[in-house]
This record gives structure tokens, C-alpha cells and sequence, in this order.
């Protein structure tokens, strides 16, 4: 049993993380959940989770008592307090993200804990155009939150250069599927629930830009194939290589919900409206590694939203 | 006259231009010094300058005052807490330059003031390695100080695609000259005084890494050029192009003064032993810049440092 410390847990990526586990690594993961909330929102529960620490990030002394009352042996970081869509409150983002972050890895290196996954944003990341790209590209993030978490990259590969810390920074791209509560970001989800719902669906610009969509169950198979090899390569894009656009989405959730009800509005300056991702890395690293069609990803999904309606 | 705030005006490179501008455009800028003391530690007197704030860049309030007061034009910020060499308080780093300078930009957005020009770091930011590296490719920081200063230009980069700001940064490479009091950073002006005091040198490592220096007159001049043709392109890589190991500047000292004490250490993590910058934007928008030759240049500092100790 490995224990490890996953912040964020309760989230939409952390939920589907310990599903996983329970479903595949039942006896591999002595799991330790830090999150802002006691226990999961919607009654979710987890047999490989041990304890739950709650409360705020930037509680030094609570993040120091983690490390110092459980053996922890790798951190999975999931936590962010901001979106990309918004960027009037920098300051809040940099003292809400960037200084907790800096003070884990102070702690970590204090007890001597030196892995650690972060899951960083391949579109936030990159900026906003039509370039395939790889992890070596120059960043023009274009949202205070990517502009965050590529500050945490950067600190990351100078921990792993100073303190020998092993870091897997994850650029992942937009992950869809079950226990997706968030009713604003998330095109896959947000439009599924609200078709579900009768609500109207906001599209950003001309809803034509294209981006990479990966369902959150192939992110999971593909986080502990990297960790069952031992993977700790610096920095890897996490796509499914599969571009579409959000009319495309639409099209796609119209054959469950019949005429969503839409609406176009301005594009937002905060979010890249086309990204892609050069997998070429993630394939080298798992030959394998094999994508559910977005369609059955998709299927699924509304499934699963469907079933928390009704 | 345009009305200029000047950020860490009194330092090395603030002194300078301050001096720049009484030489040579004494009729066109009133400048309004921020620094962190009364004024110049050294005694020195500067025309152009007709106020001083002093204090800490923490204070909010007093830097919103600066802009409350003075219907300023542009800001040059030149001021970092901390220095290359060092990474151990990286939460100082963010906290006390980071923060700081977002502070100054909302406030700067307030009252409308738009333009700045940033000095950043050559050397901090694009990492170790023997590449001749231009204003494009991706940045691998090997300190705290160059991570913050990546951070800084990419908000900078933010702000002038959300609110229009115009920003110019200048990557600066080792700027040497006059005005330099510091006796830890800047290894020709510390050779320099070290020699004229007959004090050791230490020089980390062999003292075979190459790197970019700049005679500081040679920089002020090209500040003035690109202000002067309104230039104000994101990102310019500034040096003179000619690259020489500290045992080469050295070799030049000894010119001066004979038989220096020499100690050679062990390289620090966060230092660059080696590096180039690509100066064809640079050489494109001032095709007619000329540098000082570096003899020439030590020769003028020599002078100058022994000017300060007799």
C-alpha cells in the first residue's frame, strides 16, 4: 500500500481518481483526501480514502500537519481556486495558488516527500492559435490562471532541479465525463445537464474554434499507466488528440436532447478559443494507449447526468 | 516634458539613467523617483528628478498615492528584493516582487497609465545552456528571481492584451559601469573594486562559462533609442552580443591592476554558467546601435571605482 495525498480529492478530476482506484487499485493506494469541503458534495464516497483533512489551502500549519501525521509518499495536486475565464483578480490568484503551492513544496521538502503530480492546463498553458504543440513551444498564457500554473511548472522543475524532486507536470486538455457538478465550466458537461434541464446553453464567439476534448476515464487509465512505469518525465501533454468544436459538441448532444435551446455570446478574452495538442511524447511514452470515441464518452456522460436528475 | 516614474530609480541601473537623462535630455523628461530610500545612498544629485517617494514596493497605498499625485506618462520598473544566486525564500520572492508589481498595474489601469517598460533578466530566464536564444523560444528559469521575472512579463504580456497596455521588456544581459556599489552581484564591477581594494575574488566554478555583458551607458543609450522611436515591441532581448568568461574579465582587470587574489568556488545551482542572446530584433530596430568596446568600458569603470575609494 502506497500512501499518497491527493489535494483536491473531492473535485471533479479527484473524484473520478479515487473511483478509479477503488475500481482498479483496490489494494495498491492508502489514500489521504485534502480538500475545502469535509466530505464529497453529493454523498460520493470512497473506500481507498483513509482521512480527510478540510479546509483552506493557504492554512500552512494544516498542510504541515498532513505531511507530519501520515507517511505520505506522493502528492497528486489538483487544487486550483480560479478558472481561466476570469482574470480581474490577480493578486487573489497568485496569494490563493501560487504561495500555498510554494509552501506544499517547502513542506514536502522539509519531510522529505519528492513526488509529485501537478496537472497543469494544456489550453491555458500554450495561448490562443492554430499551432499543434509540443512541450518545448514558448507559453503566452493568455488568462491569469494559466499564467499561475505555469509559474507552479516552473517552480516544479526548479524543485526537481535543487531537491531532486521527481515532478510529473500533466498539461491536460479538457477533461468530460461523470461527477462533473460545475454548472459553468466544462462545455461537455455544462451542455448535457443543461439540455437535460431545458435550459439555454451560452456558446462562446461562433462556437466553430476547435479544441481537444478527452474523457476523464482514459485521463485516469492514462495517469496510472504513467505511474505504473514509473513515468516521471517533466512536462507531458494529455490529450486525446480529438479536435472539435463546441457547435460539434452540440451536434453530438443533440442526438440524446433533441433542439438545446443556444445562445451566442462574446468570446471571452480570457479563454483560447483553438488549441491543440502534439501528443507525440504521451504516445513514445504508452505505444497503447487507446481513446474511447467521443461519442461513447459522450454517451456515458449524459448517462451519468441523467441519473443525478432524476 | 513627459512626466516618468522611475521604480528602484536609485539603483545601479536607475542611477544611470538618471544621469542619461540630465546629459542628455535634460529638457524632456521630469522624473518622480520611487525607491526604497530618501535618496541616493551615495550622494548623488540628479536634475530630472523633482520628487521622491520612498518605502517599501509592498505599500499599496503609497504607490497609488505616486499616481494620485503625478500625472505620470510611463513607469520604468527596475526594482527586484532579490537576486539571482539565491532560491531559498521563494515565497519572499513572489511576495515582495510578484505581488508588488500587480498591485502597480491595477493601480497603473486605474488611473489609466499605460505604458511601462520592464527590465528583466537575459541571463534568469531562458536557462543553462549553450544556445543563442531569441525573444521566442521557451523559458527554463533556474532561479526563484528568473521564475518571478518570467511571471512579471507574462502578466505584463496580459495586460496588454486585455486592458492595452504598452509594454516593453528588455532581457538584459550582465549591465557593468559607473553608479555600481553593490559588492556581491555584477562580477565586473566587483573584480573591479576587489582589485583596487586588494581584496580575493571568488569566482564560481572554472571561470569558463561565457556569458553576455554591457557596458550600462551602452544600455541607456539603446533605452533612449527605443523611446525615441516609440518602439514599443512585447519582449527584446538587450546585450552587447560579446560573450566572455569571467577568466577573460578578469585577464582585463589584471590590465589595470596586477596579480589579482583569485578563489575559485563551487558554481551555485541558480547561476547560469553560460549564455547567449539573440540581438537580431534588437540590431533590426536600431540598425545603427555601436557598443562600447569592453576594454574601453572597464577602462571607464576602472577609473570610476577608483574615483570612489581615494
Amino acid at each position: 500500500m502506497k500512501n499518497i495525498l491527493i489535494l483536491g480529492g473531492f473535485g471533479f478530476i479527484g473524484s473520478n481518481i479515487l473511483t478509479y482506484i477503488d475500481d482498479f487499485f483496490p489494494n495498491n493506494f492508502n489514500v489521504i483526501v485534502f480538500d475545502k469541503y469535509k466530505e464529497h458534495l453529493h454523498g460520493l464516497k470512497f473506500n481507498c480514502v483513509s482521512k480527510v483533512y478540510y479546509g483552506d489551502f493557504s492554512d500552512e500549519l494544516l498542510i504541515e500537519r498532513i505531511l507530519d501525521e501520515n507517511n505520505i509518499e506522493f502528492v497528486i495536486h489538483l487544487l486550483s481556486s480560479t478558472v481561466p475565464s476570469s482574470s480581474t483578480n490577480v493578486k487573489f490568484d497568485v496569494m490563493s495558488n501560487l504561495l500555498p503551492t510554494l509552501n506544499l513544496l517547502n513542506i514536502m521538502k522539509s519531510y522529505n516527500v519528492k513526488d509529485i503530480i501537478y496537472i497543469s492546463s494544456g489550453g491555458a498553458i500554450y495561448g490562443n492559435d492554430n499551432i499543434k504543440h509540443s512541450e518545448d513551444d514558448p507559453e503566452y498564457p493568455i488568462s491569469s490562471y494559466g499564467i499561475v500554473k505555469l509559474t507552479i511548472e516552473k517552480y516544479l522543475l526548479l524543485y526537481s532541479k535543487l531537491y531532486n524532486f521527481k515532478t510529473l507536470i500533466l498539461r491536460l486538455s479538457n477533461p468530460y465525463g461523470r461527477f462533473h457538478y460545475n454548472n459553468t465550466q466544462g462545455i461537455c458537461n455544462v451542455a448535457l445537464r443543461k439540455a437535460l434541464t431545458r435550459e439555454k446553453i451560452q456558446i462562446w464567439g461562433d462556437g466553430n474554434g476547435k479544441k481537444d476534448y478527452i474523457f476523464v476515464d482514459d485521463f485516469c487509465k492514462i495517469l496510472f499507466n504513467l505511474l505504473k512505469y514509473g513515468i516521471n518525465t517533466d512536462v507531458l501533454n494529455v490529450g486525446s488528440g480529438n479536435l472539435l468544436s463546441i457547435n460539434e459538441i452540440i451536434e453530438n448532444v443533440e442526438t440524446h436532447v433533441p433542439n438545446l435551446k443556444k445562445e451566442y455570446i462574446e468570446q471571452s478574452a480570457n479563454d483560447v478559443v483553438n488549441f491543440e495538442l502534439d501528443l507525440t511524447k504521451l504516445h513514445n511514452l504508452l505505444p497503447n494507449i487507446k481513446f474511447t470515441p467521443f461519442s461513447s464518452g459522450i454517451e456515458f456522460t449524459y448517462n451519468w447526468v441523467k441519473s443525478t436528475l432524476y
